[in-house]
């Protein structure tokens, strides 16, 4: 079938490429015309304009938008006047799950369909497939099968779950219809929260490791730092490479993150190119929201959150305060940066 | 190469299996004799007591101690005895890393080889192989190499990580010599450390997919539960087993934990069979004290460890306490358990 | 000056009391006819409806809202119609900042001034006064000084803050405009945010002394605890509210909060009455909400409002599947509850 | 009655001379003899060594050592040749409890008695007196009561806990004696857990009003910070002294550590003097470490040390392999530091 793309950043234009492998028809467009081009010249139809884009479209159009969460509200402005009923917009980027509920009562007021759609997979998308979350109505959802279909990753030679058996469930194909409006963004919103907790649970973990050999008199003695009680249990020198390495076979905690990590520590075990400021997205932040809203405990997913504001320097007034505080009761001055 | 294995549990008796699956000769001792003559029908060469099983072992006796952590201590005292310079004992549970310490310490100055190996793996691992973390002397970890290899899971078809070549690490086949005595337990105990928090990462997320109908009017309303502002947004019923399917696919977040959710939750969706009365081991325990002791920050594994206490009702006078704060600064009486 | 007051619960009544004994008068109005007819016996004007209660204020009329947040709305649109250019409405209850912006426009744009004014000091407020955090433009606050200062505490005789002399300040005499409108109620949000931190600081570490004898022979043992590696190092039997009272003298974390758990565990050392179910207001989450939206990192405010989700028994199906995966990968089957 | 102190630091110097101000009379060492040469004008008998400290005092002999946690066990070691049955040694630093169990255990197989301590009151113990939490047997904390007397802050004008009426119990003079060795050095280490909490939940709530800013237009605008989706919600500029100034008169965070924010807001409202480093030391540690040993949930205590840690830098590893992380799997640059 043919599908209509807006915005042709890695995620876009990967998309797109997967769908054509498999067949399908894309039109595309993105403010910058040399990605456009560029994917004209693997057979894409590009367009020059909005306009121009639902032009080229097919009757009922099938428009996905694959920009950021902030550019979301305009492009489906822009849109908007071009389309007909029966038409129907994909938001398949990592918007907010009330956003879409609020666009899909405003679309559906002109007979047009929206249909949310969280999608997993970066960089390596485009090979493996991207693992889809789909909100929205049956009908609209249903039209679009093909689509999501050509952009999960399959069943692929993956051990089924116990106690599935005969044909595969599409959730098993790696793409869900979730349920209504804002259910597929919902999901992936959580998918995210959870995301972040199991890479802090690697971090933490790896950093204890790399604490192991604090007893060591090798080891920087720091004046800031409370002396061991008993340094003869930390003098150890953990090879963080290979503890990657052998977690991933056999082990509980072996997942595609822990494969990542690996990756990362055998290119380079001191990670020398990172400073440790940890961006946080949107979705992050929404499901701790939603985690308080709806009632939920969830600390380990929102304590991940906020170590990475603490990454991004926002504890430091906190700190001051704590040493202030210190000052006051106890006279203690606060250690130098050594 | 001839292996001793004291404890019989499930553990013990599936490593027995899989290294004679792998032509290696075992001797085995358990307290109770009908797991030892179990597992004399498949070739093991069974023994009554703890004196006829040294006599068993070809010399340098290579004895792995496969019992509960409470009880390693005991087996020690009574395999000393009849030990010889040379000889190996490995402690292949779920040792605290400091008592490895202390047991080498003990066991060198009588020329006792001591080898700690923390084994991954559970149910699973008599077909998928063990992995294998091991702390102790080069020659004594050199010697018992066939062992570890053949208990080990191998290479296996898993990608390989990015930037290794050539022959296959150690490592890459599934059992690392992690460093000297303790440090094989140490990478075990945050092997688990690391377990609880990834664990509580998928089940904090997936019970806020559990709370996304709070909203919804056929949902049971709770006197005691703060209303929703905004109910609207917490209309949807999802379908969890799915969605751990899904999320298997493709997406960021996959790994055997989310394997292992998806085939309980495909086996019941409500996980009736389970209170929710978490238990912990001693290793959560160790790796959150390891992370106080060094100087690490680990919120989430902790936080993690405390869920489980809590789970466990270890936080009820706590809570009462905070009632109690209410009632006397606001008049607030405990509503009632609906 | 006068002041009108709606809502009569034991805040309101209090309020009007402590306003009265200033020598203010006080027009009044609550669903209840009981709680308005016995404010009248103390001196109250009292009123049969709204329009009866906007009727006998005097212009500019000052009429304060001391009303579930909830039901805040509903009186505001009540209230409205009756109102004047010039006259104001103070919303003296827990709401929600960012309702005080949305009632601040609708109300500035026919001319009637809103104040937000949040009020701590619960049941001791009619003696000790109240503490009171104040958002709103300066003509109206200013307007209403009188009527702030009544309900406030005063200095006192609590020493003076070190570097502060001369007249008091209005801080100093426990009220404050904290800015515009919604400064009040974001000031009183964190000032909740920080009370159930507070709370749960004392209750945790309490709860660590009432675990201070986990060692000894007489406890009980649970079958679902791991067994405590050092038993004599937890053989103590902590006196609990003796120990909250020395605390009360002399040290660090003396406060009000702990006077409060003095008297109550002076009352049942056991807290009997209590269950340990604990229910959490807006504030706390919306406190939670804001430290997320603006990117501060805030752990313990965030886990202290966990805490009691938790101890409502919202952690439920999260504890079901952890069990259920410790079942999955070591056949670990739970443990009974006892 | 007579005591002598080793360690004339801040603290024991203060506590001599509060001692000496209730008409004991003090023998004092200390390493540094212009700290014995000061307290001698003040009327204390200064000793030039151990051997000449103990010469000094009257039989039985009670010393009390006011040492690093660090040091005790040297001092203990050079008192206890000249020390004889019946004398007394009275810890009164920062001792690890189970190292007083262990203290107590071998002084008694001397006949000497071991008391332990925990002093709370810092540099204003001098005027407030000292909140003293004790541990040992009947017969030494008897024969020691004039000396904690003198040294506790007394009744004082602090209100009466409901419930309490005659004559004021230990406890309500600002000392308890909380059972066998070690107890006193527990409950003090719980005291200082409960602390690291408290000053953390004041540092997080009054971050978040600092931030109550981010969406003015004249906030630094940082690129690496997720952008406001509701800027006009954070548009407050708090006036941070007069709020902690506030919340000191009739609400329920008012505390001694409030004072203590208020003095340092006061002071510095930007708290330029300080970088945002925090010291932890051991009680802080092993608070935590009874948590986990015993099994009770402590999340907001633990954290609250762990964020001392990461203010410390120790999260930097951390926090480098989840940018790391990031980078692998969707190919994330980390943002410049601004």
């Amino acid at each position: 079938m043919q599908l209509g793309m807006i915005g042709l950043g890695r995620m876009g234009a990967n998309m797109v490429q997967r769908l054509m492998r498999a067949g399908h028809d894309c039109v595309v467009y993105d403010t910058d015309p040399a990605t456009v081009a560029e994917l004209e010249k693997e057979g894409a139809i590009g367009s020059t304009d909005i306009a121009d884009f639902c032009a080229k479209l097919s009757k009922p159009r099938a428009a996905w938008v694959m920009v950021p969460a902030a550019v979301v509200d305009k492009v489906i402005d822009q849109l908007e006047p071009h389309l007909e009923p029966g038409d129907m917009i994909i938001d398949g980027g990592n918007s907010y799950y009330k956003e879409d509920i609020r666009h899909a009562k405003r679309l559906h007021a002109k007979g047009i369909q929206f249909v949310d759609c969280g999608t997993s997979g970066g960089v390596f998308g485009l090979e493996r497939g991207y693992c889809l979350m789909i909100g929205g109505d049956n009908d609209a959802v249903k039209h679009l099968d093909p689509v999501f279909a050509a952009l999960a990753p399959g069943a692929g030679d993956i051990e089924r779950t116990i106690g599935r058996s005969g044909e595969h469930d599409q959730a098993e194909l790696g793409y869900l219809h979730c349920g209504p409006n804002g259910a597929g963004h919902f999901v992936k919103m959580v998918h995210n929260g959870i995301e972040y907790a199991l890479m802090a649970a690697y971090a933490e973990g790896l950093n204890i490791l790399k604490h192991a050999g604090v007893g060591r008199a090798d080891h920087a003695v720091d004046a800031e730092t409370a002396p061991l009680s008993d340094p003869e249990f930390y003098q150890y020198e953990m090879d963080l490479p290979r503890i990657a390495e052998v977690w991933r076979r056999g082990s509980v905690v072996s997942s595609w993150l822990l494969d990542l990590t690996a990756n990362a520590l055998a290119e380079d075990p001191e990670l020398k190119a990172f400073g440790g400021r940890v961006s946080d997205s949107g979705e992050g932040r929404w499901t701790s929201i939603a985690a308080i809203e709806s009632g939920t405990p969830a600390p380990l997913l929102t304590t991940a959150l906020y170590e990475r504001f603490n990454s991004q320097g926002e504890a430091g007034f906190a700190n001051q305060l704590l040493s202030a505080m210190r000052y006051q009761f106890g006279g203690h001055h606060e250690k130098s940066e050594g």
